[in-house]
């Protein structure tokens, strides 16, 4: 398999690592910093170093642009006008709709790893960084089934679990689940400095609840300016939220309620156990295969309906009837109760489905 | 050495098994709740479950009160009563005003650990949880200066650091650096469970920042609701300082201003370089020796002033002269720049000093 990077900061370098190392691939790099693709070079994230997107993307199976969210659609652009026309373009920008809905194009697929680190540059770039991390697509009708699968069985291959959601619900969830935490990191980061300085003390030190909820603060400006603002109207919704609840436990504070302070505090806790013991379970994987019409748009239709549903699709594969008039889409699921939800919910579409 | 340790939970679990690990200790326990104390013997926690405060205490070189903030004026004033004239009494509150207030006993010194877990009770207890925490200690006046350094000597013991600092300084700065991130991990947890609710979807996979940022989220609500109450006053003031900076923020967003967002991303940067790096530095160790008149205070007043400081004492030692009209107290401190101050301010103090 032959794989073009576009980008080879953290997140490329270490898809270009783990391509080559797990999955043996072919793998050139482009980057618009010169020192950036050489340093690549010499960390072995890169078999061959490219003079432009087009020099890069020549011949690949797939390509990956991993630039800020404001230069994707440029150079997903140049990418597509690259490639075959069996190729796969894909992105890793932290928000999609403006990139997804650019376009239309049967090749392109949006994706997001949520992985990242507290560093930057593919000096930090390691293969395992998609061990076990949600990697979000994106698919339109428009999207190539035989492509979504290629992608899908690629980030399996570098150690990712990919889940498809569409690209406004994607935008939405996180701006709760991401951009916000980030932005209350860095008020919080600030109002702590401000009042230890205000003290006029030293630095004190801080405990394992401060750090933890500071990792995040000060992400590179570079590329949180951009999806700042590619998500604005989301974050603004979310930010307006916080400021309402935040105002409401210092009411609760200022009147030193503690029956009131209790009740949020618990519901907290209930939040967080639903919000993050939800994905814990490990549990048996079962097999559904579906006949599908061998047409545009169903393989992204059932991704999508299946990531709507919380169904997880730990994998697929497609095989098309011999004259391509329709064929099988084989997916393995977590859980018995998911793969039947699973057979239901692709039954639904009008699909034959067998199994679990 | 024996010790005496009233509340068997995770804290006073930990303290208890480092003790009896590390120091030799016999470990004598006590606790409201009767499965809570055989649970700790069953841990090997404790060497002697005691049937009442009375009984943990008697023969005690030292004990440690570790309840919830609200119940912990009582049970240092039981501490105290039944504690014989040489044992050091200290608590592990994490808000440190109205414990310290409420007692000028020459034998108290209030105390909080900079130590927790995502878990609570004794089962969770491990010897190691202190090691290289910030334990920070709140003398007083009145403070036995032969006391405090055992007490200093016993932490050390334990693996942690302890740090001097006066009562409304740490109430000031933990309402900063931690009631603060707990309240935002518990409005974040909550935001982010509505917002997902809202959309009516299951809940999707979230990234690490998430995860990080709601670590706190809804701690247990019989402990955090008396730090809340507890610190008020502080935690208001970091609370409005919060609600403008978001305001402020939400402000540069709704505007669209890639500059105002990039310069404030920049400075939560710039901040959190300054508060988490400021103690990461490994340094020399560099010892210093006072000469200091034998009477109450003189201890805690090097203690606090270099605490204020922010120069830690990596460790102590006092020798009193043997007509115990005056002693020689000597400190380790982590790095010439640190000591070579340290040995200034006690000089300042009016206390003759050698090295570093």
């Amino acid at each position: 398999m032959r794989i073009a990077v576009l980008g080879v900061g953290l997140i490329g370098g270490s898809i270009a690592l783990a391509a080559r190392e797990r999955l043996a691939a072919e793998v050139a790099g482009w980057d618009p910093a010169k020192p950036a693709l050489s340093a690549a070079v010499r960390r072995g994230a890169l078999g061959r170093a490219a003079g432009s997107v087009a020099a890069a993307v020549a011949g690949a199976d797939a390509v990956f642009c991993a630039a800020p969210v404001a230069r994707l659609p440029g150079l997903v652009a140049e990418a597509l006008a690259a490639a075959g026309p069996e190729c796969v373009v894909t992105d890793v920008g932290s928000t999609k709709r403006a990139v997804v809905e650019a376009f239309a194009d049967p090749r392109f697929v949006g994706g997001h790893p949520l992985a990242g680190a507290e560093t930057a540059g593919v000096a930090h770039a390691r293969a395992d960084l998609f061990d076990a991390a949600t990697w979000y697509l994106t698919p339109r009708e428009a999207t190539s089934g035989v492509l979504y699968e290629r992608l899908h069985r690629l980030l399996r291959g570098i150690g990712a679990q990919p889940a498809a959601i569409d690209a406004d619900t994607h935008d939405r969830v996180l701006a709760a689940v991401s951009h916000l935490p980030h932005v209350l990191a860095n008020v919080l980061v600030a109002q702590a400095a401000a009042t230890l300085r205000a003290g006029g003390e030293r630095l004190p030190a801080t405990g394992p609840s401060f750090r933890d909820a500071t990792r995040v603060a000060g992400a590179p400006s570079a590329i949180w300016t951009d999806i700042y603002l590619a998500n604005r109207d989301a974050l603004l919704r979310e930010l307006d939220g916080t400021l309402e609840r935040l105002q409401a436990v210092r009411g609760a504070l200022a009147d030193g309620d503690p029956e009131a302070i209790t009740d949020w505090n618990d519901a907290a806790a209930e939040d967080r156990r639903t919000l993050l013991e939800s994905h814990l379970a490990g549990e048996d994987v079962f097999q559904l295969r579906a006949s599908v019409p061998n047409q545009p748009g169903v393989v992204a239709r059932i991704a999508l309906e299946l990531g709507r549903a919380g169904v997880n699709i730990a994998d697929m594969a497609l095989s098309p009837a011999p004259d391509m008039s329709e064929g099988v889409i084989a997916l393995w699921i977590a859980g018995r109760g998911s793969a039947e939800r699973a057979a239901a919910l692709i039954g639904g579409l009008g699909f034959p489905v067998a199994g679990p």
